[in-house]
This record gives structure tokens, sequence and C-alpha cells, in this order.
């Protein structure tokens, strides 16, 4: 995703705190008291600008939603987006997917999504890829019972292979649309991203797997 | 696939009883006399005018193939091509998938090729499609150790359907492609209709899937 350098982005996290996890590497957060409730936490890792976790957040009120983004200057776009929405129920992690386990209890999170991540196309950054059985493995410790992992992308090479990915780890299939857009699902909130690439005709790819035994 | 009456049909089966299978429903075929060698058998289940099974069958002179076709008006034209083409490793049965247990033995089939099957798209009619459960049940009980299923369609409501099910039924996926014809896998037979399909730019899908414990 472009990066503008944002010069204002330090001050604006520190000042809105209420938004901004900024101490999540020191000790494991109690979620519960952060939202001020103990409604079911869903986890969206590399959220850019904001534009599907702000929409899933007023789609489903009583979801608390955690968003995890490693480029600052793009996380205050989203942070922007709510605080305009006064959204009470969107917290914004400035960090990296490696760091989920120190973020969440085992089972603490309800749902995961992957949305447009980076596909690392090359051989060599396969571990990169955020289908990669390693990552996997961190998704299933924090994944509750039914929790399932939603991955959007226009890649055909990351969505076939995080299918593969995700079959030989054990996990199970439960939806997979080849063509999102031409499906008409109501309930699908577009990511920036999406809208731009959907807008040319482009097929979007959506699976949901749950891992076996939970 | 488009039908063609064809009177003479049923004269140019009984004529070629040496690649035609007319009497699989009476007893089971002991399939090493009928090749006159124990290669490993592959299967096409419905195998239309046979460019498939006779283009993999010189590719793959140590195979044996056995292709299925409900069509008497189709199958004759794969007849005529095995026959032009002298291949000794094809048998042709006409007959109905449902058959298959009927023609096989337990773990006797070393892999099943999907080719471009029915997609069947009402849910009413999801019982036909050739990767309903209680077709991969049948799959599972004739295929051997590490035995491949191999799906190729055009049609991605048929895809997304079988890599739920295949998942669903505890299968793995060994591989899958959303775009076979852009990999340029050069060990890639097409069929008739997926040439014709291709030339269009529109995306071939494949994938391998196995049987957990096989």
């Amino acid at each position: 995703m472009r990066q503008r350098h944002k010069p204002w982005a330090d001050d604006f996290i520190q000042e809105h705190k209420d938004i901004f996890i900024t101490n999540a590497a020191d000790s494991k957060l109690d979620w519960t008291a952060v939202f001020g409730n103990s409604n079911p936490v869903h986890l969206e890792i590399g959220t850019g600008k904001g534009q599907f976790i702000t929409g899933m957040a007023r789609q489903y009120p009583h979801v608390n939603f955690v968003g995890i983004e490693l480029a600052k200057s793009i996380i205050v776009s989203a942070g922007q987006k709510v605080i305009e929405a006064e959204q009470a129920n969107v917290r914004l992690v400035l960090g990296d997917a490696a760091g989920i386990s120190r973020l969440f209890d085992k089972d603490e999170v309800a749902a995961i999504y992957l949305n447009f991540s980076d596909p690392w196309p090359k051989n060599r950054h396969e571990k990169r890829r955020l289908t990669y059985h390693a990552f996997l493995e961190q998704y299933e410790n924090i994944l509750s019972g039914g929790g399932e992992l939603v991955l959007k992308t226009d890649n055909s090479g990351l969505f076939a292979y995080s299918l593969v990915s995700f079959s030989q780890y054990g996990m199970t299939l439960k939806n997979v649309s080849l063509d999102l857009h031409a499906e008409n699902d109501l309930t699908n909130v577009p990511t920036e991203y999406e809208q731009k690439f959907a807008a040319k005709g482009q097929p979007i790819y959506r699976c949901k797997a749950v891992f076996q035994g939970k």
C-alpha cells in the first residue's frame, strides 16, 4: 500500500490512546477492560486504512474489532475513520502479525480476517505469507471454538497457496468463493483496495476455514 | 456436450470389443487380463470425445487408462481416436459414474480424473455433482494409497463447491490452480472443451486431492 510520510502520526497516536494500543508488547491486555464489555473479539491482520474494520464495526455493533497494522502512516488513516464514526468497538494496534500471540490469550478471538495480504510470490518468501503454517499455528492458538479464519484476496497465487496450506494443516473449508462480487453478498464489507480492484471486473477470492477440533 | 444421433454407434461398439467394455455390469473385470499387463490404472469419469484420455495414454504409455462415458454417440468418437492412434492402453466403458464400484476392486485405481463435469448448479441437484460426498465415498474405496483425485473445470461454482466438499470429507488438497493455462504446465492435456474455452481467455481451475490415510 502506498505510504506517505506523516510527520503528525506520532502525535496523533499519542493523543488518541483510547483507540490506539501502543503498549501491547509490555503485557497481555485485558480486552474486556479495554472495550468495557465482554463481547466477542474479531481480529483483522493488516488493517490498512481501515475501511473494512470500520465497516464491520458499524455492521456488527456487538462485536469488538481489533486491527493490527505495521505502518504508522497508514494506521492513522484507520484511526481517523474510527474517530469520525465515534466507534467504541474498534481498537488499533501498531505492530506485526508475529506479535498476535502476545496480544491475545488462547481461545480469546472469535474470528480472524486476512484482507489482501501481501502475496509474497517468490518461493523463498513463503514464510512471510500470512497463511504459512507457522502463522496458522498462532491463529489456531488464539481462535476460540468454531472461530473462522476468513481470507480475502485478488491474488490467485496467494489464494491457491492458502487453500493448500489450510488443507495440509488439517483445517476444514467452510466456504469458498471464486468471484465474491458476482455473488452479491450484501454482508461483504470491501476494503479500499478491493473496491478499486473489483471495479475493474477482476475476481475477488474469499474463503472461510476452521481449525479441526476447535 | 452436443450429441448427434449416430445410427452406426451400436455396430461400431460391437465391432471393437477390444476397446469398448460392454459387459462391465455382469461381473468384476480382471483389468490385468484386460490390458495384458499390471500397469497402474487411471480412470476418467466422463470421457467425452476422448481427447484427454488419448492424450494422456500417449504421454504415459506405462499407465492403463479407463474412460467412462454415458453417451453412446459421444464415446464412439473417443473410440475412433483410440483406434487411429493404435493405443493398447485405453479401454472405454459405456456407463454411469455410479457404476464404478462394480468396475473396480478396492484400491485398484491409482488416479481419478473429473474433467469439466456437469456443474448441476441448482442446489436441489447437488447429489448429481460428481464431487458430492456419496461419489467421494466411491472414489475413496477404489483409489489406492496416495491415489489422486484430479478435478479440472471452468465452472467456478462447481470448483468452489468441490473444494469445500473435499475438505469436509477430510481429503487433503495437494495442489490448486486458479488459472491453469497461465501456469504453462506442459504436462497438462486439454480436453476438447477446455481448448475452446481457454482460447477465450477464461480461467481453467484444477485441483489435486488425496484421501486421508490412503
